[in-house]
């Protein structure tokens, strides 16, 4: 087998505090977290932003790892020189070469736990349908939607981000702790597993694929005018169907879903997606046959 | 009667952004909130922060109203500086004078609705008496508390703070929004029926006197060792027993409540506390009789 070294991201959003203080405990005691097989490489995301509980200071860093933005010297906000250092540092041909990175998110939405995909890479694919077979929790893949790219995973060979809410940006919860931790314990008891040849593949891999994302109303100026319904707080992953309310407006009228496709949001209110101008995103949920050519490219990535 | 006008302070922490929305929702529709027989002026606080959605820029701006940052022509920074505008528009000796304020703020502790009072002001106990008569909803008294001072309110002659949770910051939320007006709508009516002299005081006022607050766990180099018990979340005005479990460090260990009197719990876990290095304020619960003479003064202010 070839080496295998597996970055860890926590605090790629400065105000989602739950990873980073997870990771850091577990660097002052390596018996929290096992791993077995290969190296981890833990790393804070954006210091800077941590240190001030922001979720950026000049720009998103989880959309700053674009070739155009990692290649263009004229840029040098923070978060830029940041992806550029992570990349040179951890990236498949860096100095500390990592192979798969693991993205570690909380949202104010109500997630639960829940993987993110970005486009449909196999080994993306592949290790996701593993980790979904462990869980049972849902993927969301994130395809088509050119307002939205430069993640962080995609810079390297195989990556997926962990989504876990709800929980309020900036305050440590217990609950996002203890689904992080476990979800961490479970991705890499699946990467040692595949490693060493003792797991067989899923049949199914479940993904809810983006179809589009709606915004808030708002009026000519720009300002939002009405507020998400209550009854779609906390139904992230179920199927809008049609006539449901799903906006207020502060005079009490509701705005409702009119489409007769039964779309499936998720990422309902989430704080920071607001100024990205995305009230929720629609999915459509799809039940894909696992590909042996999935597991032969990450088994060839980290075999 | 003497004329009487009411300052209604939304945003004065730029990432509570619920009453923001509603007292601009308000002011292009009237109708969405009753006055009658006084001027409301609706205001928001920290325009910059609200801005970029951020608690404050340089300062809390909910503690920049002590008389020292007020006077102190050597500090500028530019909450103190939106302080000493509030103060010479709206205080009482200002140019558009206001004798009363309400300071609408959100949090992300359990809190219900509630009140907050900054020491035994009469007039501010005559207002809370009323309103938690019409409402029933607890009030922090705040005193004795010389880490944390320069509250808004403290610059006119009878204020109150208004916190309404739980709700992540920066998030729209269906509840807080229509808590926040309805508290709006209670304190309006209060008002009204005190001047017109159509209401009879309450018995009692029951307060939670702040006693202290306490800091999360912390190593040598001041870093956080343990989040608040699951168990703790949502029993914001609960008391404390003996032996109740509080705190869990990262390996499970359980930090518990070692003393004997049963205090009440306010703000556990509010997100931006922790840079205070509060995890929780304690309390006791008081009933106290209601007293003329805090009506009184109420009536001098208003009547």
């Amino acid at each position: 087998m070839c080496e295998l070294q597996v970055l860890l991201v926590a605090g790629t959003h400065g105000n989602e505090i739950n990873a980073p203080w997870l990771i850091d405990q577990w660097s002052n005691n390596p018996s929290l977290i096992d791993v077995s097989g290969f190296s981890v490489a833990g790393v804070l995301g954006n210091r800077k932003a941590f240190n001030c509980c922001r979720r950026y200071l000049e720009r998103d860093l989880n959309r700053s790892f674009s070739s155009a933005l990692l290649t263009d010297s004229s840029i040098n906000d923070y978060e830029v020189l940041r992806a550029r250092e992570l990349v040179s540092q951890y990236g498949p041909d860096g100095t500390d070469p990592c192979q798969i990175a693991i993205d570690l998110h909380s949202t104010t939405a109500c997630m639960g736990s829940s993987l993110v995909l970005y486009g449909r890479r196999p080994a993306d694919l592949a290790l996701a349908s593993f980790i979904q077979a462990s869980l049972g929790i849902p993927v969301y893949l994130h395809e088509a939607d050119n307002s939205q790219k430069g993640f962080l995973v995609e810079s390297w060979p195989c990556g997926l981000v962990v989504e876990i809410g709800p929980v309020p940006q900036g305050l440590l919860e217990a609950n996002v702790i203890r689904q992080t931790k476990m979800i961490i314990e479970v991705c890499f008891e699946e990467i040692a597993k595949i490693r060493s040849g003792n797991n067989s593949p899923p049949n199914h891999l479940i993904v809810h694929r983006h179809i589009r994302s709606i915004d808030f109303p708002r009026n000519s100026n720009g300002e939002i005018i009405a507020y998400l319904h209550p009854e779609l707080i906390g139904k992230d992953w179920y199927p809008l169907s049609k006539d449901m309310p799903i906006f207020v407006e502060a005079n009490g009228n509701i705005i409702r879903y009119l489409e007769d496709d039964c779309l499936i949001p998720v990422f309902i209110n989430e704080a920071s997606y607001m100024e990205k101008n995305i009230a929720m995103s629609l999915t459509k949920r799809e039940l894909w046959s696992f590909k042996p050519v999935w597991l032969n490219e990450l088994n060839e990535l980290i075999g």
